[in-house]
């Protein structure tokens, strides 16, 4: 049977399991990516598992979240970072040289290969034919270990693409198109393969927009073809040997299929605050704004400034508008500077800040309350931006440019025609001006052997997990909806980044998005307690800090209509025990305070997916199915995966 | 008698008293500064005085401080200020168009005028010929009120320049050695008059260099000529007809004199954590260097960034280095894109921060403990940075590139011989890109009075204020030693900052740098309080917070051995009353928890300037003086100067 992209790429690495939708696979992981955000406890969990050298072919430590500096102790996980990284034989990608997507992408993405990325993003290099998967950290450092990926094999979801964009329509609303139809869970259990004519018009870095949002569908991963395209871009980055041509068989058999015609998209906008509320701008056109900010991985492509800046030049943003410009990577900025793009913007009133994630992580360029902020970035949940009552719109660079001339919510398209602006031509150079001095080579093993990690006070141990018990009761503390994010479990933003290393001080603001009482009930009851949570639970970010810093507050028990899928296999890495409700009704008819008891676990869980939860406040039983794998299984029983590695050494 | 520059500008904008030194005058101010880090406090003082429109022929509020949008506090003051600035017809000069010192000096700088600034380093303005004085907020809101300023006669302090300046030395090198002969209070009660024949080898941007630090030395202000140097400034920035020539008469006499052979200066740095602790740099050289920031007030211009270009063209700054770059002002980041420096900057490894202060006011860039950060900022009293323990240096932008070029402390010239680097010769563009976009014009009267002041929630009301009681029962909650910045009392940083139009939030940092236990005691004492002080107690920045904060929680009284100007005034400006020692030595007398008394303090400051304290605890008396005005003591008598102009109206 001719093959998609997807299985061809499986099967090269598969190393356990068959290839049918919904059984545990495992697969081989030649690169990893690693942040700064989630990166530290990633480092800590090498040290855990006793690991001397990275075994994958390629594994980066990316500085791009907190750069900030608002106290030392930024500059003390950057140095850790930097000391593990050499110490465990990874590269170092200094604060400054990027986000770490289009950054790996640039320096190191190759078709073909696999990547497990401890950042939900860690989807965009599948632009490149790569099989790129956010997870949470310990499965990246048991990755960096040699480990295989344990993982479900997801359904193929085969987007043929037709047409070509119009004029001012470009990738971003593609993927907005995507999450118009199909929400933020449609892409659940499933890999996301586009293909058709319609690949023509986009470049490389016009795919990264789209498998880097592709996380927003609650996809395992997105992959497009290694085509010309793709060729394109690697002799661009001086790395043409690299290029390996990969594309589906013909007539391969996708599981779900669906057609986007380019020709018939328009300039399409999120509304606050979900990245699925998607109209067209049109729909939305005279919306007073106050901000507008271009950058993140999810618009970081040179063409995605240049388009921006042509689009400014000689113009003045308002008067009333903040216009920040944050480059995706120094590699960009420089070829943007080269091209004059820098000069544009600055001239048209631009904030340019220093390349990294930033305001996308809400590390500063918060907005005013309820004032209305476009970002060109990825997500807008609810308090992201760092402004608790937030209204954060979600948008291509050229709707976010037209905007910020208008001072209003503004359709490119109408402000093409108003003030007769032309569709830019832009003329990009087509080889980048590639730089790796802000990377750092890993010394050699007998060097790194040497080196010592620099521990400084911000820098906690990992917290003792200790094993399941086979009877567990534990009260209700809170009870939520549907698609709660992980930014609504474990906050990014100023306050709380800087603790990310430090799971005592961090678990202070566990939930506090959503109940401001939570760390300290949970304090209060001592022992263990359970979450009852809606569907897609969990969804956004790979950050593991969801469910170390609950655990850390007697977190035990997860009942939800369904999850998230990183954000599952971080539970059960931590030794939560998530469970989804056979009726998704008796949600509703938990209340807050209710006991929940499960007994016989060990022998339950060892003996099938279906367990019973008893709920002892209203003497009703309620049926449950745990999702988990068989090691997923053990791993909850003792606790998390890191004792159970220690259990079985 | 022949007069200097200094008595010439004093005389033509003099209102009140005779130019005698230590006499109490008040002169006409023609232009104001504010940013936003005290801003917010003077537009609520403009609303508390009335003030319909700005009596000034210019006047400017400028964003530059608080740019980091770690919450919505950010934006509300930013939108706060830009009504404040529309509704009482200032300028405003928006987040992102740069420091307000040199943009100040480009676009409304005039030779002769006089300028009142709620900044410590207006004095900046100097460079051109101007008299340019920082002092508390409430004294610019008085002056924006057409109010003249009341200050102490000065002593003129002729420095006389000659020779020039040696290859790898520059203008920081200049205001360095100044620190080194006279200390961080050398300058107090002074004017420095810098003249003769070494001017011709300094740009208007050198001196601007030179004046800025003159804050550093605790000097009233800093006045250069307006020369040709001046002319050719103005002209590149298109204001030529700006230009009036001003110079001291000759054979004009000074108060005290100094003189500085510039061809005999050598690369000179400040160690932690003052200053004034200046040492060559060959001295230190070789020491581990984690940080090295180019930028601030303090090395704002053109030159200064370009300067560190030319030296890392070609080269890579060392990995275990962040090398942070903060342009001054988006016109200055502008000309260095044209003329290329931006780019070798990037290149070299810079990370590219946004247009203001930044770490210079410790809003991020905060260093590791313990780390050496080389900065060429104006100041590095112990936190400022925003790292508790930190380790900062100030010092040239050659020194700072040498030293990230060779990671450890690196004199300039060594590297020149050793690299075979020779001098950079730098070919600056006469003319400076002049794009006046982001400074919004204050609107016409009319339209100004509809302005409605856009208070969001962290917009507190200025707190009341109670008259000074006849007799002040107040113990002593703290005693600290010599030279106590503002930075020490109210402190700025990541986490304070935010608060700044938030007393009752901001008292909470009150002396914590110090103490941590401070604003707690001061709750539970109540009543009034007193703090012991010691020499230049309060030098530093011209925050008002520094006694609006302390007042706040029931500071009454300060005793010190003596005072740095602005604090002085706000103290009085506030309703504190500050004394000073007859005998220095009674600093050492007073104990913690002592309680002061002071009795008929009506009569008492009506009658004189003599005192009497009664320590209540040990039965000693101590004599102490007033500096106070007649104004001052009304202003104190009355709880501040706020109910003093409301009990006149």
């Amino acid at each position: 049977m001719p093959r998609t992209l997807a299985h061809q790429l499986l099967a090269e690495h598969l190393v356990e399991g068959e290839l049918v939708a919904g059984s545990q696979i495992a697969i081989r992981i030649d690169q990893t990516l690693t942040q700064d955000a989630t990166g530290t406890l990633v480092m800590q969990e090498l040290q855990a598992l006793g690991l001397d050298r990275a075994r994958t072919e390629c594994s980066v430590q990316y500085v791009d979240h907190n750069l900030l500096h608002t106290d030392e102790r930024n500059a003390e996980d950057h140095a850790f970072l930097r000391s593990a990284a050499q110490r465990f034989g990874l590269w170092f990608s200094k604060p400054g040289n990027g986000v770490s997507h289009p950054t790996h992408m640039q320096r190191f993405g190759i078709p073909g290969k696999t990547l497990a990325g401890s950042d939900s993003h860690t989807c965009a290099a599948g632009s490149l034919g790569m099989l790129a998967i956010g997870v949470g950290g310990l499965d990246v450092a048991q990755a960096i270990a040699g480990e295989p990926l344990r993982l479900r094999m997801p359904e193929i979801w085969g987007v043929r693409l037709t047409g070509a964009l119009p004029a001012w329509v470009s990738a971003k609303d593609v993927v907005l198109e995507m999450l118009r139809r199909h929400t933020v869970s449609g892409g659940r259990g499933r890999i996301i393969e586009y293909h058709g004519p319609g690949l023509d018009g986009l470049s490389a870095m016009d795919r990264h927009v789209i498998a880097n949002m592709g996380a927003e569908l609650g996809a395992t991963t997105t992959v497009f073809p290694a085509d010309e395209a793709v060729r394109e871009f690697l002799r661009g980055e001086g790395r043409e040997s690299d290029f390996r041509a990969l594309a589906a068989e013909d007539g391969a058999n996708y599981d779900v299929t669906d057609e986007i015609d380019l020709s018939t998209l328009e300039p399409l906008i999120a509304r606050p605050s979900a990245p699925d509320k998607v109209v067209p701008v049109r729909e939305v056109a005279g919306e007073e704004i106050s901000q507008v900010v271009i950058g993140s991985s999810a618009n970081p492509g040179l063409r995605d400034f240049a388009i921006a800046a042509a689009m400014v030049r000689g113009r003045q943003t308002r008067d009333e508008v903040s216009f920040d410009v944050n480059p995706s990577s120094r590699q960009i900025l420089r070829d943007l500077t080269r091209i004059g793009g820098t000069t544009d913007l600055i001239t048209a009133g631009a904030r340019l800040h220093q390349s990294g994630c930033l305001g996308c992580i809400g590390m500063g360029q918060a907005p005013a309350v309820g004032q209305n902020s476009l970002r060109t970035f990825p997500r807008n949940f609810p308090g992201r931006s760092g402004t608790k009552e937030d209204s954060v719109w979600l948008c291509s660079p050229e709707t976010a440019a037209a905007s910020a001339l208008a001072g209003v919510i503004t359709d490119p398209r109408d402000l093409a025609e108003d003030w007769g602006m032309d569709v830019p031509m832009l003329d990009l150079p087509a080889d980048a001006s590639v730089n790796t001095a802000m990377l750092t080579e890993p010394p050699p093993a007998d060097d790194a052997a040497k080196v010592e990690l620099i521990t400084g006070p911000n820098i906690s141990a990992l917290p003792e997990l200790d094993p399941l018990p086979d009877s567990v009761q534990a009260p209700v503390l809170l009870s939520v909806g549907d698609d709660v994010s992980t930014d609504e479990i474990s906050p990014a933003g100023a306050r709380a980044l800087p603790l990310r290393s430090n799971i005592p001080a961090l678990a202070e603001f566990t939930f506090t998005r959503l109940d401001e009482t939570y760390p300290q009930r949970a304090r209060e009851t001592g022992g263990d307690h359970a979450v009852v949570g809606g569907d897609n639970y969990g969804q956004g970010s790979s950050r593991e800090h969801a469910a170390i810093t609950p655990r850390h507050l007697g977190l035990r028990l997860v009942l939800a209509k369904s999850f998230a899928r990183i954000h599952f296999d971080n539970l059960a890495n931590f030794g939560i025990l998530p469970v989804r409700f056979t009726d998704p009704g008796d949600h509703d008819r938990i209340g807050l305070g209710d006991v929940l008891s499960l007994t016989g676990l060990r022998d339950a869980l060892a003996a099938g997916t279906e367990l019973t939860v008893h709920n002892t406040t209203r003497g009703e039983d309620y049926r449950v199915r745990h999702d988990l794998s068989p090691r997923q299984v053990q791993a909850v029983l003792h606790g998390g995966v890191v004792p159970l590695l220690a259990a079985e050494r």
